[in-house]
């Protein structure tokens, strides 16, 4: 990093709306960063007095703290929402352009991109950020159009570690690869029919890899612009993994150097 | 496989209990399984066709289809079950016994079991049964209390490879791993303070993963069965991976010879 604060480009994603975050390793992480703008915390009587030590401990206002019924927690949230008692009001993170992320791994001997193409679940997209954050990914890059806008799903589903990994939302995802290319990273494709397995892929120097959504792969120009693709061997009973769990293995194995 | 019917022995098991299986992998796999007991399909008009020529090719009975509209579907299912139009009503799977799996690990020079101790989560046992089938284990050993039962969410989340997986349910864990090193196998335990790394492991021979749940991990007592004990390594910042995503990535390691 070199001092610039690398969320301040927003652009124009939707990084300026408000969020719902919930569950209690979702709402902890975000109060716990100090870029994430803050602007309520909601929990059940059961969670005051941890949420107002969190405050104070991240040097937060506490009068930031409600507390309220899990009845009116319930009518904020979708049916579904495991919240564990409590809600954080928040604003969406502000993106990181390609440049920055550039600037992330510049003078960085190793370091590992994720690229998404057309990944939409927002549940797989948190699951994947968790394994980001868990194999030490730089960032993680997405299409701006398909893919799903920053959600308490997502956040939920990434166990709170949507605090901690840079994501970069581009236009254009071959021109974003290319761009990278110049940047010195060798760009790995996950495609089912390649010849080449996954533990044999190239592993020096910066390497992006690239997913596209179950099922229908990632798509052919993406694929085009890949310097090489590798594949995940799986039994020929199964047709293909979960997108998220795929990432995960991709990830565990591209952080082996 | 030695020809004898290996769901033949439920035991006290829920075995003989009905289950709603429903999304289109999930109702597939169960009508093409010839072990499963298919009591009834009910679809939409516009999956009718399909699910038509599939009990055909199956060779069940015609008559098993009725369909309906959509609005009587969601009636039999919970809320948020993402059904694609189609509900198979079917008997759960028989279980396998321990001695059922050691018969088939018999004269196998290579394989690989998972064992779960307190994973209680369905969508996560589905989930992790879709990378046993992927990765090619030979079976899924849980204990019969604290794990759930067969479920349409679990064959929803297993992608139908529920159908592949033969799952034993045991009384006591610690007991079973001992039956399983009678039987040739070496008992590797994931556990984040292991000193020895994931792809460190032994990996010759007949190997029996061992994965406690999300947080608290293995139960002492089965902890001190294992013959090793071996880490996910993951960044200091990320308390854990998600159980789920842990036992993908210990079978796809597994995996490699």
């Amino acid at each position: 990093m070199n001092g610039k604060n690398h969320r301040s480009n927003g652009g124009k994603s939707s990084a300026s709306g408000g969020v719902l975050l919930y569950g209690r390793h979702a709402a902890e992480a975000a109060i716990a960063n100090k870029k994430r703008i803050v602007t309520g915390v909601l929990c059940v009587p059961e969670n005051a007095e941890m949420f107002k030590a969190l405050l104070l401990r991240s040097g937060r206002e506490v009068s930031l703290l409600k507390v309220i019924p899990k009845k009116e927690i319930e009518r904020l949230l979708p049916a579904d929402a495991v919240h564990q008692g409590v809600v954080v009001q928040a604003k969406a993170l502000e993106n990181f352009t390609l440049e920055d992320v550039c600037l992330l791994a510049d003078g960085q001997a190793h370091c590992r991109l994720l690229i998404l193409d057309q990944v939409t679940d927002p549940q797989n997209v948190g699951a994947i950020i968790r394994s980001c954050a868990a194999f030490g990914a730089l960032a993680l890059v997405m299409q701006d159009k398909n893919s799903p806008a920053e959600s308490g799903a997502m956040a939920k589903a990434s166990a709170g570690t949507i605090e901690l990994v840079p994501i970069c939302r581009v236009t254009n995802l071959s021109r974003a690869i290319d761009k990278l290319k110049d940047a010195g990273f060798w760009v790995v494709g996950m495609d089912g029919y390649a010849t080449i397995t996954l533990d044999k892929m190239n592993k020096s120097g910066k390497i992006a890899l690239v997913m596209g959504s179950e099922g229908k792969g990632m798509r052919r120009l993406v694929e085009e612009s890949c310097d090489e693709t590798v594949r995940l061997q799986t039994d020929a009973r199964v047709e293909s993994l979960n997108v998220a769990t795929a990432a995960a293995i991709a990830l565990y194995e591209a952080a082996k150097v």
